[in-house]
């Protein structure tokens, strides 16, 4: 056992790894997967009339029931570079010898029509965790967003504060992107889910005339569309790589928040599961939320290897291949930890929106010059009043009068700031946008 | 002129740039579109009766008619972090100075607003572009897999020949991910082609209770899908990053395979156009499908990016949008670019069917000893054919004999090498996909 | 004009480009490098005795006042793959035609051997500029050291304000990887400015029995290493990449710290340089941050680029290499930019100390725990020192008495702040290695 | 047990990782690291006078015969972000409980002193492997130059034939970045084979007046460089990194010659543990070139995640720095795997010359014309002999005369192709640079 990746270390594996994604991504589930696909395999030939109807079947039984060592099988995947002929040869084995059905195992297929549905098998479970994953999130943000529509936070871009905002409105901002993340899902799903039966160079031409039936009945059989042969057709497995990193690229603009939220000074959000320090009481390490990024980052850097992959030679590239082997399973787990950590870090998160009022008040009240100068606008020309708030924000930031005592000083109007700060929550577009994000939630989440 | 990026040289323009693309990338483009948005923003506003009417047509015609100089506005970009400021200042000078119109020029916009719709609207007219490319490259290969569906050639995976095959099926390979590239644009379309119209941090506060209205009337304008506020939400940019880099990936593989099947060894294809030498007169440099290939790999190389600049912190970065600027403009070329060479390479591409069989032949014929397994089992049990097929090609791949007349020596049975090919290119599913392909595309670009 | 990238456009040059790099990087400087190549390769043709004295010398004149058109060359760049056959042409064009000398240019060298010696030459250039700002940096970054070495300021570790430290201490970490930048440079050079000379494969076999002579000539007249071929050997290059993008990484962490300390909750930086708004007077956007931040991922997601093209096909690969052109420059421009605006930064740069003092007060002063404990266990068992600190640090953290309050109703003993602030700033090992690392930066930039 | 990575996996372990390589890369390893520097700390510290005698010899001799369950520190892993809290707890808890020398546990230390000291003692032992291993691939491959020095070879550039080469010298261009890449291992084993000490921020605070001599005798006692801190200057990792991944390009490079010349049209070397067919008995799949290719990708791929992660946050950034852990263990492995399938490679290598012979006649001779030219000038002026030589080229590129029939009909000279193929073995800077490789190759392999 080497584990070099933290994925795969037990040390780090309850920070960094998913265990319940990591059922189907061992040597155990891939074997058992392309068994599957050996044994559905001889049925559909069996069925479209190729091979022995008892050939067929007893070839199912014996993939179904065989549980090689995945051990006994590493010298041949290292001489041959797939494991395949080795599984072929200890499934031929496991047959009964005297009944001459061992020679129609594996009829007319390539190890990469064998490897590829199998990865798509194990792929499509994968991608029920996430969806779950994904809606639980959705479920929770949507929650959350709903609970802080009246919560006043300051609206922040390019590290300063602009213009205070809901707080549930920013939630939803961070709801969106998986919202299309599920939609975009749906249609990935009839192109990624497929099998891959092709044959020696993808013709099939091993299997004469009952080819292309034989594909059909195998799709139908393992309940995927039918992929005829993509063996050098990456698209579909690079789109879904693509899916995976803006899922947790997705997650990471919401961790990359959290993280600056949670900063000493800010103080907005806490995550009471934080990692401490004895000698540093104070101390609550937002761990969720620097693994979500990390997995983030990490994804966004596997992400263009799939692309780099595309470029097969021919009918198939041996080392193309292999960096896929490389990064989407790394992909897929990144994923999967994001989710894990996003939703962790939700039942751990704790607002706190005195700290939001009180952040609202740096620099003496400038952050609500813009709605100020609205204010004024009702009983003054809008450039007067425009003028009015430029003076009096100078004078502000300066310190140490409050915005709206300068205000009234210049302008005679005394602003209200309970009464501004209650439009702010629901000013422009704040209410329609956030109901609609919400009801889009409600919608795609409900059982 | 500084000249950093081959796609910007003049020097290297005709080889890695395209200029029909380059029309809607560069300064006066980008002006051009951040104009038009000024003008149809302050017409939605003025239709939503937030601003004076009078107000956004004189601001409409005045964004139609202003050419403002990149030179003069560089230094408020410089400052700004973004050009709008400075923008927006030449706009509202351009206005009548008594009228009291400049006011409402950007009113309650945001820069990222105008800049992003603008980078919205210059995508579309590249989309357009390409699929008129990826339409023109799939009738190209589609005529010539119709043209080569009867032309043997060696299926070839890692490297070695493996099984002989149609090279018009082959062609359907390198055409099929194209067709999946134009259903997938489809399905993308109405996630990118969107308006961005937050105001300063997403919530529309300061267009009041027009603000919904305003943003449904600009995307209307505008033929856009209206997108609220998608300041920090950059996954369907990023989606878009995806696409691009698998076009020019699918084409890649296609140039990897030409590189290959145009060595001087192989010589089954020859560009007329290739890059010659005076003192190597044999030399035929095959230029396009290089440069299809860096550009895949560029492409590949970039996407990632795009991902890592998912991570806005808060209401927006300055950083990771920058980064985006960094980015995607040169993917939209690299893409372009492959096209384009996709395009010429497919006029001057010759074909030697001579040489495709030719190659066949090496090793005496051993690459028929799959297809020859099959022919003998049709007189005797497929063992004993195997059996004799495999003794054979022990024997051929010495030399110097024929597989087939070994094969006549230990079976007494002489196989017709001409039957035999003509069986190989329709046997098993070729007929079947080679068709389904073609239709396929026939019907994604009749007119 | 295409302008793809924002470093060759006018309307975003002076935020995201840089001028003086930029020099080295357009057409013309790629030219009448590759011409100097051209005209020095002759000379040293001709004192190796290889070709003869006049046509060397006529050579390197004509060479020396040639300024091609760079128009003029596109086509011929775009059918060879490569600019120097056209530039060639045009310079034995420029060759009086009646004495025979233009037969004597480019002779047995390749295209590459111009094309790679020129960047080489160009790369020596931008060298030169990245030392002075580095230096410069340097200083600059030890000055302000100095000038903090006793201001105190949170020490904050994932996110968390930890300990308190000296503010110039943290400064010498932003300035350590800078000196190791430069050590790594001088390495760097003796494998990197070399020149590329091997005609068609490397071998220079079109110079005979000269060939080896020749190449150590026109070393000596380039004054850069003889590096023979280096065609497809690409190792030095992407070495230099590395340390491009190492040095706007270590910009960048630098940057990355600006941005967080000039967030408007923590205040401790601010640029008086940075963007405003005229609606939000409070802003002021650290731009210069931003875009170093920007070129430090755009460099960390293109180093790969260069790392994928080392993989050359036999003696030269045409695709790998115009993947190098597409990436290098890039790369070069990035981190220019980096410094230009490290530099820029760092005149604008203001420190506000008393914020930081206001921010180790957070959290009624439990940031000084760990400091705290020490000092009691001066007077008690270091047991009992760590017992009462930890009570009194759950109390003072829920507010609202400070822990040097609580300390003192516990133990009797009233710390005084002062003095352990004063200790703070040179605990431990900071004074010494303060002192090293200021020492070690003097000695580099000294003049 | 998860098996994220192949790395990891049994089933692909023996194609795609390294045993050897992998004991320095596991949970153990890792954690008896950690131990030894806990261990080796504490014995500085009471060196140092930091701490009693005893408690420093207690401590180390309980971190020496510690073995600690992986599983039992992962919870507290989980929750800490780091593996060190829940060690140094299990490592007091194996201390006398009477005596009172838990407390010295870890004493002013901080989590990352130790995980990266323990990383770099790790890098030490594998950079010893590598090192070990790259000589034995220099000296095979030096070996291998030297009995191929007389053999001719189609040097070939851009996919097509170019000029004729020494394959000797061919084999030369892959054996020399190796010879850099050792040279630069020294220059960066300073750097990077240090320790890291800080405590919480960097300071050492907590060790008060000990501070710096406790680092200098920890460093003495590890014999590695006294790193001081560099939590958040990691450049020194990334530099390796990128030492890593230009080691495995150099490898990737030579692979992809190898994938070419396997090719079965070109058929110049063959791996004689290729993988087999039995459908397809011709194959010999190249499969330890197919996997140092794509280690070589995945590397190239990787290193840019390491220049992403130098963005640490002000301290210490917890996400950065579990991007380092997810990304630079990875490229160890890579790095190993690929150097082994070299070694392995070279040793089942068989190279056809014959082949190779054969290969330079295609095109009737073509390749020979540059050296033609040089031939005939010597009895006739050298632009006669290229006018002949066009003429004959055009002619002999048609077929079926050879080149040199051709040119005796034009000129009456019979050229001696023997004598040529000589002289081409050992022309221009062939027989120099070659030997200069060569004796570098000596000198540093030499026990």
């Amino acid at each position: 056992m080497i584990q070099v990746s933290p994925f795969d270390s037990v040390l780090y594996g309850a920070l960094l790894s998913d265990s319940e994604a990591g059922v189907w991504l061992n040597d155990q589930a891939k074997l058992k997967a392309m068994l599957r696909v050996e044994g559905e395999l001889a049925q559909a030939q069996a069925e479209a009339g190729l091979i022995p109807a008892d050939a067929g079947a007893a070839i199912a039984t014996a993939a179904a029931s065989l549980t090689p060592d995945a051990a006994s099988l590493a010298d041949g995947t290292a001489s041959a570079g797939v494991p395949i002929p080795a599984l072929v040869k200890a499934l031929k084995d496991a047959l009964p010898a005297d009944q001459d059905q061992a020679r129609w195992v594996h009829f007319g297929a390539t190890s990469q029509d064998i490897v590829d549905t199998a990865l798509i098998l194990n792929c499509r479970e994968l991608i029920t965790l996430f969806e779950s994953r994904i809606k639980a999130m959705i479920t929770a943000l949507a929650d959350l967003a709903e609970q802080h529509r009246d919560t006043l936070i300051a609206g922040r871009t390019r590290t300063q504060q602009a213009v205070p905002m809901s707080f549930g409105f920013k939630i939803a901002q961070w709801l969106s992107p998986l919202l299309r993340q599920l939609e975009q899902l749906q249609e990935l799903k009839p192109r990624l889910l497929k099998t891959q039966l092709g044959g020696a160079v993808g013709t099939l031409a091993a299997m004469g005339d009952k080819a292309d039936l034989t594909g059909q009945i195998l799709a139908r059989r393992l309940n995927l569309a039918c992929g005829n042969n993509w063996h050098t057709q990456r698209d579909s497995l690079v789109e879904f790589s693509s899916w995976l990193s803006l899922t947790s690229g997705a997650l990471g603009k919401v961790a990359q928040d959290w993280l600056l939220m949670s900063q000493t000074e800010v103080g907005e959000i806490r995550f009471s599961n934080g990692g401490g320090s004895s000698t540093m009481p104070q101390k609550c390490n937002p761990v969720n939320a620097e693994i979500i990024l990390a997995m983030a980052r990490h994804n966004a850097g596997l992400v263009g290897q799939m692309h780099q992959a595309m470029l097969h030679e021919h009918e198939r590239s041996g080392s193309s291949w292999a960096q896929e082997w490389l990064v989407l399973p790394q992909q897929l787990m990144a994923t999967a930890v994001a989710l894990k950590h996003g939703l962790e870090a939700l039942q751990y998160i704790e607002i706190n929106t005195d700290r939001m009022l009180q952040n609202l008040g740096a620099f003496n009240g400038v952050i609500y010059a813009e709605a100020a100068t609205f204010e004024l606008a009702r009983s003054m020309p809008r450039d007067q009043a425009a003028g009015i708030l430029k003076q009096a924000c100078a004078q502000a930031i300066q310190g140490p009068q409050h915005l709206f005592d300068i205000v009234a000083q210049l302008s005679g109007i005394q602003l209200d700031i309970n009464q501004m700060q209650q439009r702010l929550l629901t000013d422009g577009a704040t209410t329609a946008w956030l109901d609609a994000v919400l009801q889009r939630a409600r919608t795609l989440t409900q059982p």
